[in-house]
């Protein structure tokens, strides 16, 4: 059975829209979502440092379309393992396995690692929206569109933009 | 350079003192030292897994002997990253992290990996006082001694007994 490193943050949990909610509730606006596009999570959120640190960042974060249904059966078909950087923000460790805990009751304490670096992982593929992550796996590697990396060439990444192509390219 | 997976609990963190310290506290008595060597954490202390749903269980455990002046040497000429079971005890996620940036302030968040298992994790050395990570590892591993394990036959697990082992042998 292969094994899926799946990352959190900007591929289960719809990061973008917990910006634009924390945004909103700091500045009172939400940003035009086409400005986001091509810049960083910190050139286009520059308070987000600020916002990770609050509580509930993570914890309350919505979910990304239709990932819940998915990642269930992958859960099924592979040795899933959700992979998330974390330990930059300690208070997001409990409040990420909370979440986990929440929306994917069928992923247990034993599939999920919470990190700084995911150079440590071993697994078949990655599933992340970040190539700092995806560069330095050796094996097969989607890269998970998301406004900062959407204007970027994938390289030797498969890019993919949204959960019902990862069902239909892993399913 | 070389990458080290380095356990926590049992080989950093001396998790039988801290068993007898919370007997202590509970019970009024600790256990006779030479009553547990070769029975399980478990089947050592019944109540560990109260103990460790106690608050500061993780965030106060004491350290083993020399183990911060090796670590600080091996973090100099290996990359280093600890590697612990915490998410089966969610609230050791954050007491973990805080015991180690008070204990190893020269350890940064990227070098800290909170799992559950450690099938995942890929270095070249592993150092661990439980079978059930070692096993499954690749690279060479070295069999931390605590009494849960003092009478089993290491079998293809290198055996060391203290941090000053530890330093002759990789550095």
């Amino acid at each position: 059975m292969k094994r899926i490193a799946l990352d959190m943050d900007g591929v289960l949990a719809d990061t973008y829209q917990q910006y634009q909610h924390f945004e909103e509730k700091n500045k009172g606006r939400r940003k035009d979502p086409a400005s986001l596009t091509g810049l960083s999570e910190f050139e286009a959120f520059p308070d987000a440092p600020v916002y990770l640190l609050q509580e509930g960042f993570f914890r309350t974060a919505p979910l990304i379309n239709n990932c819940v249904e998915v990642v269930r059966k992958l859960n099924n078909s592979y040795e899933l393992f959700i992979v998330s950087s974390a330990t930059e923000f300690p208070q997001s460790l409990t409040e990420k396995q909370a979440w986990l805990n929440e929306h994917f009751p069928f992923i247990n304490w034993r599939q999920m690692v919470f990190c700084g670096s995911k150079t440590i992982v071993s697994a078949d593929i990655m599933i992340d929206d970040h190539f700092k992550n995806l560069d330095y796996f050796p094996g097969k590697t989607y890269l998970f569109t998301q406004p900062h990396n959407a204007l970027a060439d994938p390289g030797k990444h498969q890019r993919v933009s949204g959960w019902h192509e990862l069902e239909r390219l892993l399913l």
